[in-house]
Order: C-alpha cells, then structure tokens, then sequence
C-alpha cells in the first residue's frame, strides 16, 4: 500500500474527533496543537523517520545518518513556517553495529541538532532491528505570522519555488540544509497562502498543495529551476532533467502561493541567499497541469508527467 | 553497548549547552520543555520504541502491537506524573506486510491512542525495514504539582510500588494500562518526591532513582508484590518468583518515594482500584540494597540480586 492510502486512512479513522486543542491534523508536513493551559501558545510538531536501504544506502557515514534524519525533520518544520525547538530521536541499530558506530550516530544526532537549533532533549534505542533506522520528531514553534499550511491556495495565486530541484539522490539528500530562516523571511515579507517542503518531488508535492486546497496547479516546464545534479543524472540516464526535477524528490526546497505582486517582488531580492524561481499559478482546477515549452498542456503526475497519446 | 552507556554519553554530550527552556532534559522518563512564547505552560515528551523480535513476537497481532507502542509511551507521561495529550507514530512496515495488516496496524494505533487519551496527531510510514517496529511520540501536559521526576527522593522517604510485579512477558506487556489516572492522584493527594514506571524491572528502576536522587534504596524482599505470573514463570524454569518480581519488567506499574505518613495512608486506600505497597525505605546511599526475609542484606543489582559469598 503506498503511504498516501494509509494516511487518508488514518485520516478517515481520526476526522470524526478532533480536539478543539488540534489546529492542524494528520495530511499536513507537521501538526499545530495549542496544549490547553499552555497559555494560548501554539507548538507545531512533527515525525519522520529514515530506513538504512530506503533514504540512505548500506555504509553511509554516520555522521550523514545523523543530519539526514534530523534536517528531514526540520525541514517540516520549515514547510510550516515554524521555528525549530527541539527533536526527539528513537534509534534502532542493527545487531552487527560497533560501540564506536553507535556511539558516532548518536553524537551525529546530537551535533545535527545542535547545529539546526533544535536541540536534542528525548530519545530512545533499541537493538534488535536488522536496519539501522532513525525516528525524529521535531517541535517547533509558529513563525511570525502563525503557521503555514499546505493547504489556502487561492485562484491566480504565483507558485513559487526555492533553489533548484532534482537530481538529489547524488548526495545532497544526505547534506541539506532546512530552509527554515527562507521560511520565516517568507512569512514575515509575504501574504503566504501554501506552503510545503518539497520531499516528494515536485510534481508530487504541487498535487499535495492542489488537493488541499481544492485547487488546480499550472506549472510552466521552462521557468522550473532544474539542479546541475539532475542535468548530469539526465546526461547518464537518457531521461530528461526535467523529468528529475518534477520526480525525484529529496530537494527539500520551499514550494508556495502568493499573491503574485509579491512573488515578482520575490524573484529580484530571493530569500536569504536563495533564488526564487516563479513556476506558475494557481487555477480552479481540479486538474493541475504542466505547461510544455512548445505549448503543449500535460497533465501533472505524481511522478512528473505522462505524455498523452 | 548497554543503552544505559549511551544515554550517557548523550547527556555528555548535550549538558554543556541546556537552553533555559528546558525544565528536565535527558534521562528521565521524558522531556519538561516550557516553549517560548507559550505563556509559561510547560509540555512533557518522549520517544519511545517497540520492534519485532525485541518488544514483541513475531505474528503478534497488529491489534496487540498497536496497543504496547502507544501503552508505552503514555506510561512514560504517567512517569512525571503528566496528563496525555497526543501521539505520533512513526511505523517502519516489512516488505512482507500486507494491505491488511499494515491498515490493522494504523487502526491500532490510532484507536489505542483514542483509548489512551492521546490521539495520533501525526506520523510517518516507512516500507523496507525488515522488522516492524514503531517508535511513538507522547505529548503531555504537567499534572495538578507540575512533573514529577525520579529524581529528589530524600532519605527516610517510604519507597511505593503500584499494583503487581513480574512475569509480564506470559502476557501482560501487550495489554497493560498505563498508570495515568493514578499518577494523577497520587501527585494530587500527595507530596511525591520521585516518581518513574517501571519499564525495566523493579531492580533497575529502584537504582535509577537512587543514582537520579544521589541516594540509596533499602527495599524489603518480603514486602515486594509478587504477581500470579511471576508465580507461574518461577514455578516453570525454577527461579524464584522473586527473582521475576525484581528482574523481568515491563511491568508499567508506578514507584515512587514520599513521606512515610503518606505512604501508610496510601497502604489502607489504594491509587483508584489499585493496590499500593510499602517496600522500603531510601538511605543516605550511596548503596541499595534488599532486605531478605532471613535478615541478610544483599546488594540490589540491576538484574535482581547478587549472593555474596
């Protein structure tokens, strides 16, 4: 069963009680509580976890385990708009790992946390597994404006997108860095009405913020900002780098609607050292599309697109 | 490597640079942070974990699995004396697992929290682990007297224990409730000086207090409740059911330390419908020890005890 089945699921399970305490559910990048007796504060909370074989090959440095689990769980936290807190981890270490190895990945966890300002203050082992994997939960606070959702976006809204996509997987998978100051600098310059963190591809995470939102997406092929990384995969695999920036996921970059005056404003000043490239808009919908450089109207796909016959 | 070892090497490794917010940090049965913003309300987290082949058998129904994943880390908030407030859950399903049982997992889990007062608020799904294993985060909110910690027993305090101990694993551990309601109570009616589950065996959990509290615990053999299946355990592989009672775990009940007028009251009404039991008293330390019914004073171990001869 793919993961998005069984989280509609488990949303069908969970809808028919939701606590007034629980401001965003289950379906979003993180969920946003107000802990009653909290004061009115928000927190914004979130876990994701990664499997030896599935988000890091066999023998991929410790050190590289520890950030991809924990900036992945940032990076949520980011595509809410919220400040990071702390993080939690729940290690499983396979029986054939050393004292030294083991000790390496938990200092890597620590250290990653330190380094992504949210500090490690929870955590759990277990031997046992056959797979060295890591849960994360990250928590985190709501930014300037409160947090963001996938969810809100609005007819003739821009979509937008940090950085480049693509191509992930040929390591910065392993090394990225949470656009979480992008985020708040977003937040706090722009009238944000979606935002997501793009984990499972492009044209994947789009579909996400359309369905959300009751909306269509309109993205145009030639203004999608394709990575070197993914026009080298291109050159070895005889795909198109497009195709990787639309599908392989992993980019963990910002994607998000505004109004589009603000997006323009965007594209000359970028976010932080970020570029901002302007993709597309919002439509009606319900279909989102991709709108090809010789004028072609493809339908977008979760794995990018499929050419119609 | 123990895991005991490892937490502390990651408070080593995290105790030069605690930030304000953090009220009890690793270590204990979960996290105070009091977030920023948040009108001094504090929250109490854990990360908790369960794997195939470790925590469970194999073939365990979803239903069973589902119920100890989420049982576990509420009894962790029942440990500070915390009142549950959500979960999340991050599942890593074998390639082997059908539609079926990964949806009866999910609905195990989503239902066990619903139970447990602590509804899944997020989680994460992650296909390719070779064992099933969930690791569960429980939010909490302090209880009436905010958390309470193991650490802070004091020397002539009695030392407690809820209901009965040993020979979970006949069965127990899959089905306990944890000891939410009680932990509750016992913090509003009394001045409880260190609280924790007993996760480990009552063994290792008594020398957590004692190493937290930087004092010792004298606990009498005699006065130990003995449950029915520790009883049955001993009776079948020739232990002494005392032996089950101090080592086995996984037991979920609550112990703590406190004045001994409070405890003697504790003794006539019970915590809700459980049994309270007085089995010793805290010393000066730095030694534990178990006051056997001969006389003779044996060192506590983490496993039980050790003859000396």
């Amino acid at each position: 069963m793919i993961e998005r089945e069984l989280i509609e699921y488990i949303r069908e399970l969970t809808a028919r009680d939701e606590p007034a305490w629980l401001k965003v559910g289950l379906g979003d990048d993180a969920a946003v509580i107000e802990p009653p007796g909290g004061g009115g504060g928000c927190l914004v909370i979130t876990t994701d976890t990664v499997v030896e074989g599935v988000h890091f090959e066999p023998g991929t440095e410790p050190r590289l385990v520890g950030w991809k689990a924990m900036a992945r769980g940032v990076s949520d936290l980011a595509a809410m708009a919220a400040r990071p807190l702390c993080t939690l981890a729940a290690a499983h270490f396979p029986p054939g790992l050393s004292d030294a190895a083991a000790r390496d990945l938990v200092r890597a966890l620590v250290e990653a946390a330190r380094t992504l300002s949210a500090p490690l203050v929870g955590g759990d082992t277990a031997a046992g597994a056959d797979r060295l994997s890591v849960a994360v939960t990250a928590v985190g606070t709501p930014g300037p404006k409160g947090a963001i959702t996938r969810a809100g976006a609005r007819p003739g809204d821009a979509v937008c997108v940090t950085g480049e996509l693509g191509g992930a997987m040929a390591g910065r998978h392993l090394t990225f860095r949470p656009r979480v100051e992008e985020a708040l600098e977003l937040a706090e310059r722009c009238d944000v009405h979606a935002l997501i963190d793009v984990s499972d591809g492009l044209s994947t995470d789009a579909l996400h913020v359309a369905e959300a939102g009751g909306v269509g997406l309109a993205l145009r092929a030639a203004d999608i900002p394709v990575s070197a990384a993914a026009t080298e995969m291109a050159a070895r695999d005889g795909r198109q780098p497009l195709q990787h920036a639309l599908a392989d996921g992993e980019d963990y970059e910002l994607l998000f609607c505004l109004p589009p005056v603000q997006a323009e404003r965007l594209l000359e000043t970028g976010l932080g050292e970020l570029a901002v490239s302007l993709i597309g808009e919002v439509t009606d919908g319900p279909e989102s599309c991709l709108l090809m450089p010789d004028g072609r109207r493809e339908p977008l796909r979760a794995e990018g697109w499929e050419h119609r016959t």
